[in-house]
């Protein structure tokens, strides 16, 4: 095997200020010959940069930057990309393995690639309005460029009626503005007008500004491509300015515990009854006692073929049920 | 207004080594006179522990730590609640808020919180395994201890159903060892068997471990509540020990553009065509050509009462296809 002869650090840098950078970031960047990336966020490190060659980019240019990086590395050169949030979430990671790979690069080749992490702009812009998080989340970019909308409307239907809390990334430029729009009215279609909406520009930067919304209303708000749009799921709330997501699902309790009726020794709002075991249970039941797949996957909002896959299974009640005891 | 007192930060710190902590989290723990956080993490940060009162917590002691942080930060002390990751995703910002206000805190009645966001486990999973998360994707908590197994098992059949990259945390632990399983059944109702997925145990820490398997194998692997399962969407590729999601749906152009044949002037791959403009121009040209709306429902998979809603408003093709030039 070649030893490496050159590097390519592709470096998430948070949300932007240097205070938000990783140990990891810095030694990437301080240990670079050259550093490449978009104006912004060139700017941003600006104070990283003494005695480093600097390519500044357009945002049209994210292939171009992936080849020069390669160049350089493969002279010996040790070589940082940077990308503002994640490398990785809609950043540079993707489209320079593509390029690479095109070139003839493999991993054993002489050029090393490492990809630095870094909190994306949903976990800063989450950071900022309270802890929407709490629950299973979406990114969605409304980006149609590379995308087809069709794509991009089923994924925003999928994630609005499975209740996710949902960051929507690139939501509107200068010249696209009916994207958010279409995202609104999906919405509208499965969450209730006042469910909570933030919309965070420039997390952590100087421009920083936060406004707190509603689905009904979000069109109002300023949105523009510095901003990420968080939507609540169904539990989110607003209390003195924090938006927050709960944990548990007690007040969907009685809705989602269909015909499992809570059990002696059940503290009331646990899902004891309406986690996995206890679902199979009442499942099984309420089959033996003669509701139809079809009844059952309307009642639970699930696709029959599950349901019937699930019932067509032996079921030992007992043996899940201690299983599940300890946990 | 009452002048702020003491303090709560909920920290987090990234997957784990000192290196990937943030400027941000340094300086919180580094003002804190009291660190709270479970025993691993607590570990993970000795070092930066000198002289400070140390309160080491077991997994079921979240509620706890959140009324110890409190009545430390009234007393005005400065307390930081530290967290794998990003302190918002499945972490102590929720319950935190949610004790907090039970105890009739305020943000104006004299304890200051703030949240230093951090790169969550997908993140930091999604960097050791290339670039996966490319596209939009969602992260999913199997856990259900405080969420109904119904609600787990529409988000896993929506993101499966939408093609999302999707992260499954808490997959796995000694007890709860089906929902797993049931999240592979539901995503093989959908994806290929062939998709790529990859298994990462404790990123960037002394057990990291990395498994790349596929949707019909990933039983096999060692899965556990140590490990995040990343699942690559339809045009998700391995090559090279690499796990990639493309970022253009070059290959899907044909079957998502249907009724819109490439015009002239436009570049195959980009989906100029299937980008909303090029979308609401097709729709709109098929309905005059006389398909119906339940046709073209079926046509691009989705809601037939969405492509009605469209399909009512007045199209006025030139101005919005003017508007998209620029971009």
């Amino acid at each position: 095997m070649t030893p490496a002869t050159g590097k390519i650090s592709l470096v998430g840098l948070g949300p932007g200020s240097l205070a938000d950078l990783t140990g990891r970031a810095r030694a990437a960047i301080a240990e670079a010959d050259t550093v490449i990336g978009y104006v912004t966020y060139i700017r941003l490190i600006k104070d990283l940069l003494d005695g480093k060659e600097v390519i500044k980019k357009a945002m049209t240019e994210e292939l171009d930057r992936a080849i020069e990086a390669y160049e350089r590395a493969r002279a010996g050169r040790k070589v940082a990309i940077i990308s503002s949030g994640d490398a990785g979430v809609y950043g540079m990671a993707g489209p320079t393995f593509e390029v690479l790979f095109q070139a003839g690069w493999t991993p054993g080749s002489g050029v090393e690639v490492n990809i630095v992490p870094g909190a994306s702009a949903i976990n800063s812009c989450a950071s900022l309005v309270g802890a929407p998080l709490t629950h299973d989340f979406c990114a969605i970019s409304l980006s149609d460029l590379l995308t087809p909308w069709p794509t991009i409307a089923r994924r925003l239907d999928a994630a609005a009626c499975a209740d996710f809390v949902v960051a929507l990334y690139n939501p509107k430029s200068g010249r696209r503005t009916r994207q958010i729009e279409e995202a609104q009215r999906i919405f509208l279609r499965h969450r209730a007008a006042d469910t909570p909406v933030a919309v965070v520009k420039a997390a952590f930067r100087p421009k920083q500004d936060i406004q707190f919304t509603t689905l009904a209303k979000m069109r109002e708000a300023e949105i523009s491509m510095m901003t990420t749009v968080l939507i609540g799921n169904s539990n989110t709330y607003v209390r003195d300015g924090l938006m927050i997501t709960p944990r548990g699902y007690a007040n969907k309790y009685e809705a989602e515990s269909g015909f499992a009726a809570a059990r002696d020794g059940e503290k009331a709002g646990v899902s004891l009854s309406t986690g996995l075991t206890g679902w199979l249970a009442a499942l099984h039941a309420a089959h033996a006692g003669g509701r139809t797949p079809a009844e059952l996957a309307r009642t639970y909002r699930l696709p029959e073929d599950y349901v019937a896959a699930v019932l067509s299974e032996p079921w030992a009640a007992e043996a899940d049920a201690a299983a599940d005891d300890a946990e």
